[in-house]
């Protein structure tokens, strides 16, 4: 059973306190709303996907064991609680998308006349708990998928680059996109997880992912977790190890993706597609539907975030570059979609140039 | 004037210890070779014209005010202190080779009759002290080299990448090559200095260069220092800032040159020249004859060494990475000679393929 970072079962929900990783271990309890937003203003949860979800569990845990008088005593609550949560980190998208979601299906349950005050809450319980069921479901599909796409690939370039005798693979993955950034299971980690459940995973090499070393403290925490054969590189070695190693593919997240494939993701993901290109490597990006934003029409339309000094200049309280330097430091790159193996989603592996159509087709059906 | 790292007066020594860099600037005397030893092992210098230039400074500072009975008893403390000297850092190559160097001066002067036991402490004196002048004299021809050999590629790509209204250029380098990596002036930071002086210099970025940081601790102290217009960016943006920055070229020192151009350096190294390939930017290292070696034919023949997991999975006794993860630590690449556009000397600037000959003429003559 892969590594759990959400804990819920109906009227409890404990969340594994990411602050602390990878050093120590330890759930912390999210007894109601005051708790959820606590724990994601916090960051000891992150990851868009995992924000969203302990918010709007942490509201079922707080409504479970109350009595409402009225369906809008109910919904009020609701919604004065699920903007307070938005409130938490205003940037993470997804929770304000979960939160508007909710609202509507409140407002939809106030309107309907068949349905009781009881009818209500539990409705509306079960609606929060099937984002986290869906979740993991979605990734689990975007595992099996990317897993079937690579496996595909390299059995076409039999005995070329990645396959060992068995059609085992080497895969690269950048930051974290496993059980700690996502309801659990994981988006490109997802897709690892499938390999090796498969047993044809040979090994994975992680990114230390700077300047929040999210590879070296999540994703080598998650591996380690998993006893899955994985090694930490640095984000200066992708290029040596893709000469040195035989990687057959590289696989990492997305945070949005343009209607023509165009990917923003973790800083230094661009770089890596590049250096991937060079040497021949298929290179994916493993995506829910969710983050693929048709409205965008290519990457050029995506704002770069770029964040505070501090976290290039200091580790902790420890000061590792020189007083007095300037920083660059956007969060994010945009990799072009002329880069992209293939976008894995849910409902299946898409070049980018197809993407947009199929998309657009599988939301019509 | 520049940052001294080394303070040399006959009789006197001083280093800038590094192992307090970036947050503290101290100098720590160097009374003798006991000293030397210190600060060469200590790592308090580092870069290996520095280790050398330093250890057999110490010998002169120790030297100076003893008064010898005989030649014979001068050469007998020159062996037995360069050998000690030599233990000091046994891979640090160049500190052999001087030691080597001022050992056949010490025999040859040892056997000349007309030269005097003052005669001889005096020549050996100068011998050593030469040693210092030479590195900053060939790390000033290469400066002046490099940074003729950018402005003329830029000019003629003329109000193309990389040159702004009057010709000045952004540029990048990687690790340290600096005044803190030679007896001053520097290498590829050196090509920098240049065209700084020469008022070229728009901008230079400087890569963190982990596992060590080479490129956040001390290339950005002596940029801050220099009062250049600098900004540190971390290993994995390098791909992000040649597409948004404009960046005129890439310069960057090295370990080793093979006679057919490719190039060993920094982990990191070969990357980036990877990803400058794909922007279309220019890539040069800047190395001074000596770390040219004719005998070894091409970077196969390299042996890369491996460093320990440590140094990737803790900053001083903090631990950034997940514990039991698996580290992978190559100290450096090797970039093959297809991805360079010059390679830097004190004696000019070689494109790779046209190196052995230019070199094996220049020997010659």
């Amino acid at each position: 059973m892969s590594l759990q970072s959400i804990k819920y079962n109906r009227g409890s929900l404990e969340i594994l306190d990411q602050l602390l990783l990878p050093v120590q271990s330890k759930y912390v309890a999210v007894r109601g709303v005051e708790d959820g937003w606590k724990v994601i203003n916090k960051m000891q949860v992150r990851g868009a996907p995992a924000i969203a979800i302990v918010g709007c569990l942490s509201l079922a845990v707080e409504i479970y064991p109350e009595e409402f008088e009225s369906k809008k005593s109910l919904r009020q609550e609701i919604e004065g609680k699920l903007n307070y949560l938005v409130s938490a980190r205003p940037t993470a998208v997804n929770m304000k998308i979960a939160a508007d979601e909710l609202l509507s299906l409140a407002n939809d349950l106030t309107k309907a006349e068949d349905v009781s005050v009881p009818d209500m809450k539990q409705r509306f319980l079960n609606a929060t708990e099937a984002m986290l069921q869906k979740d993991i479901a979605d990734n689990r599909a975007i595992g099996a998928n990317g897993a079937q796409a690579i496996l595909k690939l390299v059995a076409k370039s039999l005995g070329a680059a990645g396959a060992s005798g068995n059609g085992s693979v080497r895969v690269l993955t950048h930051c974290n996109t496993g059980s700690l950034a996502t309801a659990g299971y994981g988006t490109a980690l997802g897709v690892i997880r499938n390999l090796h459940e498969l047993g044809k995973l040979e090994h994975v090499y992680c990114t230390e992912t700077r300047p929040y070393n999210q590879g070296a403290r999540l994703t080598a925490y998650e591996l380690v977790h998993e006893k899955f054969p994985a090694t930490l590189v640095l984000d200066s070695m992708v290029a040596a190890l893709l000469r040195a190693k035989n990687v057959a593919a590289v696989v990492v997240g997305a945070d949005r993706v343009a209607a023509n494939g165009d990917t923003a993701n973790k800083i230094g993901t661009y770089q890596i597609a590049v250096v991937a290109k060079h040497h021949g490597v298929p290179f994916y990006v493993a995506a829910p539907l969710t983050s693929i934003d048709l409205q965008i029409p290519s990457g050029d339309h995506i704002i770069i975030e770029e964040r505070p000094d501090r976290e290039m200049t200091h580790v902790g309280e420890h000061r590792i570059a020189a007083p007095g330097i300037n920083c660059w430091n956007p969060a994010f790159d945009v990799t072009p979609a002329s880069l992209i193996t293939g976008i894995i989603t849910e409902r299946g592996v898409f070049e980018p140039q197809e993407l947009k159509e199929a998309i657009t087709k599988l939301l019509e059906l």
